[in-house]
């Protein structure tokens, strides 16, 4: 029996249900995936916290990325039944099975286990739109990531790796900054980054952060916000006073300085099926490390999401459909 | 005797003095420069006219790039004495020797003559900044450019003829459309651009055109907006209003579309050496054909700038010192 997971409402960690599926037949260009592994991610918690604006109305089912095994395949279809996949999706991923358009699947790499399958593509895909679509990096840049010590920032150390840039990261602990001295990157505390100046500033907290930061910027530079993880934890009023700091550039203040914003929302980039495919596209091309991995059963989930809400993740949150 | 040309105030096309000039010693890496011809831009005109909020108090030289030979090296050149050049210049350009930066300078193209070497600068850096140092043009871009029948679009066209992109010039003469197309460039009336959508946008017309142009932005596009040349030119009371109809973006729009907006001020850039002799490097790679130019006599400056400014120029105006 296949089944998924509904979020009724808003609520604790034990306001999960679960159901059974019955799934349509397969169309065109469509995959059926026995799914094996579901990610959780962060933006899940904020859900159940009813404190995610671009969520749609509930009941509905949460979760971004899946892995598991192609049951059947639609016409034209380039996979195979048996083939292990990896893939994308714009909710309905805490599931144990789903049909999915072939745009938002990819073959899981030869060297990753179905676990790592499920741990990689929200981060990627987001960081593959920061780095590569929006701000175009290049050979020399010098970049600012604010959210360096997570699993954004693990995926976009993982594609800037490939080029000849200086990464810094951006942590309010010193702990931190020494744990990830021992991986080779450098990490700043904020009282550190004074006159610093960089090509790339990817803010994802938002509020009057992306004004300090657009300050940082070199001539030419561009910033690229992600939303306001500031204000997600927070409460309601600190919520719009974040939203409220989100500042305004006048253009001529732009076109004075030399320099550029883009903002970024991931969800409204799956209305374009093209840009997440030519992102899917790349992957393979980066030769990304996953993240270390912590699996609860799919029952667990209340847990899974403690896990993540409590800070205790290192790495990436899985729920298991098949163990 | 060498000279420069003064705009001792706002005024009409017979403005301009004349006067002799002792020029300095040549610094470490710095170049004497027997100029022969000065470029005449548009904004010269303008700033004759007391439009132009970032030019010099008066009295000033106004010019922005040169092409000559060089008369004396400072210590550590690259240059030698005897070399044809072509320099870009922050104002001072209307002069019959300058000593000027190397950084600034650039040995004349083999195939260019010293008129054309005045001919192209100012251009390919704005242009260079707009698509190279800011956009960051790459493969498959689809392109529009507002202002693709003048001398910026002609320079835009030359780099842009290097890449794999479709470059689509507004305007708004349905005669140039046809003159253009024989060329074999693209160029539609606005009643034509319904729905279609760019990658990038070069909006150099300012005010609410920009709002218009940031509607035709593909998801993770990105507009230039370069200042208000719809304003320049008009009465008192349309600048301010241009001026006030520039918009303001929330990050929240931007983040809501997944699109990017940068500012370009040339006049700025030259703040930063680094960034134009950097630009000025990449000059040889374009493989850059220059514009037609019609030369004036430097005393003929008044004339050349009425040249300009009743439209008469198809390609670049000069002055010539030496003839």
């Amino acid at each position: 029996m296949e089944r998924r997971i509904i979020l009724p409402k808003k609520g604790d960690y034990n306001v999960f249900k679960f159901e059974e599926i019955r799934n349509d037949k397969v169309g065109p260009n469509e995959v059926r995936i026995e799914v094996h592994f579901s990610g959780v991610n962060f933006a899940d918690c904020l859900m159940r916290k009813g404190l995610y604006q671009d969520a749609p109305g509930y009941p509905f089912t949460p979760g971004y990325e899946v892995s598991g095994i192609i049951t059947e395949v639609g016409e034209n279809s380039s996979f195979k039944v048996g083939q292990k996949v990896m893939a994308g999706t714009l909710f309905n991923g805490y599931c144990s099975e789903i049909i999915l358009p072939e745009g938002q699947t990819l073959a899981l790499p030869e060297n990753y286990s179905l676990a790592q399958g499920a741990s990689v593509l929200v981060s990627y895909l987001t960081s593959y739109m920061v780095f590569m679509a929006q701000a175009r990096v290049k050979s020399g840049d010098r970049i600012l990531i604010d959210c360096a010590t997570g699993a954004l920032g693990s995926l976009s150390y993982e594609i800037l790796k490939n080029y000849n840039v200086e990464m810094v990261g951006l942590t309010s602990s010193a702990h931190k900054k020494n744990l990830f001295k021992q991986k080779g990157r450098t990490l700043l505390l904020a009282s550190e980054l004074t006159d610093q100046k960089f090509d790339i500033i990817l803010n994802s907290r938002g509020g009057r952060t992306i004004s300090d930061d657009f300050n940082r910027l070199r001539p030419n530079g561009r910033l690229v916000s992600l939303g306001i993880s500031n204000a997600l934890n927070a409460s309601f009023i600190n919520k719009w006073k974040t939203l409220l700091n989100m500042p305004w550039f006048w253009i001529v203040k732009l076109i004075n300085n030399n320099k550029g914003v883009f903002g970024l929302n991931l969800l409204k980039m799956f209305s374009y099926p093209e840009t997440i495919e030519q992102a899917l596209k790349g992957f393979n091309e980066f030769n990304i490390v996953p993240p270390e991995v912590t699996v609860f059963k799919a029952e667990e989930i209340g847990n899974a999401q403690r896990f993540i809400e409590e800070k205790k993740s290192m790495g990436k949150v899985l729920l298991s459909w098949r163990d």
